[in-house]
């Protein structure tokens, strides 16, 4: 397809002869006309960002900071901040073992490529973000799918299984908090037998965090995460882009010490490591302190729409439907009867309700139909009234196709 | 050397066994004490950089724009200004051929993963920018090298020797302006024979355009860079980070139309497309029409700094030093007499002069010795002044040195 636009072949490289469109920019088209109420994308609410504190500092910055618009290295201020931030979720760990980042998504992408060759061996679920395996394409990994599930996540049996029988996977990819796109956090129990089977077989996870902040139970119920217990064979990724601002991309990798150089070298090969004006404004904006309001806030909001999203789940969904309620993150996960196509009804959701959501089989890791009859909800972005008018909405279609 | 902090190995991706420190961040820490003039690094004039307007224009977008902070696709009416911009330097290109990217050098990371296989053939100079040498340095590439000099730049006959044998590279990369390291611009002839092979043999030419704003010339004497001429072979890259602010971190491709959806994909497995608060700053500057004013200011007192850099050159070079003054860019190439070992002079200048720069022998893509006789200077950053002294001073270790 490519191919033919040219009046002969321009080769290009393997991997990208089939590469797709992204999902999230897909839906960002589909999601662009007016009165559309969309569930699909993971946005932060956008009448919540601290944008008046963020001008501010991004004042301060430019006129006090005679660095702000240079090329630099790392901010050291902020990877101090960063540390400081990993000790309220739990975390020890100190600036050297920081690289900061564009945004979680790049730190996936270093990570990748600092420990995944072409063709190599990954693990991850059967169902898993987008934005990762659009990460992982151009490595064609030899994927050893787990199965998840809505229950207890990631199948920590299949995880063992796989490894006691010898595979060798480069790294374990591993959503603790605020499952992308389960919603669901992993127990206590699963965190420690991951940890012990990476120690154990010497295989490294890569712990996405980039919901861990977002949190929704008593002040100091939510869980370490896996980087808490072991800070060898843990990658720890985390962002700024859900609690702050997305487009100031800053997000963090927490690595083996005598790693970081290899790492920061990684980041070099993609964009040099100078993302030097936003990282200035974010650590203005922290150290003036408003990062914990800011959280309560999102919080204290986010909990409400969840809330509200259950309800409708409850009220307007076909009988049968399953899904639990998030403790973390801005994702839930709804699984529909046996025989419901979700992506088949997308259309007809967009077109007659002005409803969207992303269908759990564009999820789905090992390209078969799995998870079609399941739908991934976002209650972040949109407001109260949209959760619920539009999850109204959307039961209708939904019932209306129900056996 | 990675392997043996860990109490057993973690295996890494092949390549990253042996990666090496940036020598731009090795640079950084080299410079970073006080009192050093640095004629290294290719940074642009911080005293110069429009701040107040950038200041006035991030206000701007944060009071005016809901979407500044929130994540989003590439910026339209962004590209709209990099197309206006392509045409004042010649090129001939439409919005839909335009792919927003984190910089050139991110630029440079996304072709590469978009054209090159990991193992594939890439042909480039014998000395080379280093940023892009990191950028190939996972791929592993079979590199075809290509001599290059001062009076010419690239040896396009050697070029044509190599595909005319049959060499497939998947494509060549060509600085045509500011050539960096070596300062130098092609020549029309060089410039049309280069279109004429990458076309007859169906090689793509990656054209690095970094500099190519940064022109010293009379009005309208710049050259056109190849990609006036050519709209399917050439890949074009462009950057704010030299005429405007390095840390806005934004550039773009001028891609064939056809493969821009599968690049922006591309992109999106690095990190995903959304500078968005930076391309809406850049964008906003643009839009109140600074950007004129502010490149005849940078060339102005470019120009003066350039001219100062040579009558140094001149004055207190060992007899049989050559250079050129270059038209472009921000980049002095100086070949001493040989024997003149530049790098293992450097930790002298840094600590008896207090300068610095890059030796040659760092830009060397063929692992030789080539270059050591040579050292690259930028002038943008050093003021007058300090051009002055430092290159006083510098001329003081080499004079001392030579036979």
């Amino acid at each position: 397809m490519l191919l033919q636009a040219s009046p002969e072949p321009m080769r290009v490289a393997t991997w990208a002869r089939t590469i797709k469109p992204s999902t999230i920019n897909e839906m960002l088209k589909l999601t662009a006309g007016p009165g559309l109420t969309s569930f699909a994308l993971g946005l932060p609410a956008p009448e919540l960002f601290p944008t008046e504190a963020y001008a501010r500092a991004a004042e301060r910055v430019l006129t006090t900071d005679p660095h702000a618009l240079q090329y630099g290295p790392s901010f050291r201020p902020l990877k101090t901040q960063v540390v400081e931030i990993m000790r309220a979720r739990g975390v020890e760990c100190t600036e050297d073992q920081v690289v900061m980042t564009a945004g979680a998504q790049q730190a996936l992408s270093i990570l990748s490529r600092f420990l995944l060759d072409p063709g190599g061996q990954l693990m991850l679920e059967q169902v898993a973000y987008t934005g990762f395996q659009q990460v992982i394409e151009p490595f064609r990994a030899e994927l050893l799918v787990v199965p998840t599930s809505l229950e207890h996540g990631i199948d920590v049996d299949a995880v063992e299984a796989y490894l006691a029988a010898g595979a060798k996977p480069a790294f374990l990819y591993v959503v603790s908090d605020g499952h992308n796109p389960l919603g669901i956090s992993l127990d206590v129990a699963s965190r420690d037998r991951l940890v012990e089977l990476a120690r154990r077989f010497r295989v490294p996870i890569v712990e996405d965090d980039a919901y861990g902040l977002l949190y929704y139970g008593e002040e100091g119920s939510a869980l370490a995460p896996m980087r808490a217990q072991e800070d060898q064979w843990v990658f720890y990724v985390g962002s700024f882009s859900k609690v702050l601002a997305p487009s100031a991309r800053v997000g963090w990798i927490i690595a083996p010490r005598e790693l970081v150089a290899a790492i920061s070298g990684t980041k070099d090969t993609c964009d040099l490591d100078m993302n030097n004006f936003a990282q200035r404004v974010v650590s203005s904006f922290l150290a003036e302190g408003h990062l914990d309001a800011h959280l309560d806030m999102l919080r204290r909001e986010y909990t409400i729409r969840r809330d509200l999203m259950d309800e409708a789940l409850r009220e307007h969904f076909p009988a049968g439907t399953r899904w639990r309620v998030p403790s973390n993150g801005a994702l839930m996960w709804a699984e529909l009867p046996e025989g419901i196509d979700c992506g088949a009804l997308l259309p007809e959701a967009v077109a007659a309700e002005r409803v969207a959501y992303v269908p759990g089989n564009a999820f789905a890791t090992d390209g078969s139909r799995h998870a079609s009859n399941c739908m991934r909800l976002n209650f972040s972005f949109p407001g109260r009234e949209e959760i619920r008018q539009g999850m109204a909405a959307l039961g209708r279609v939904m019932r209306a196709h129900a056996a």
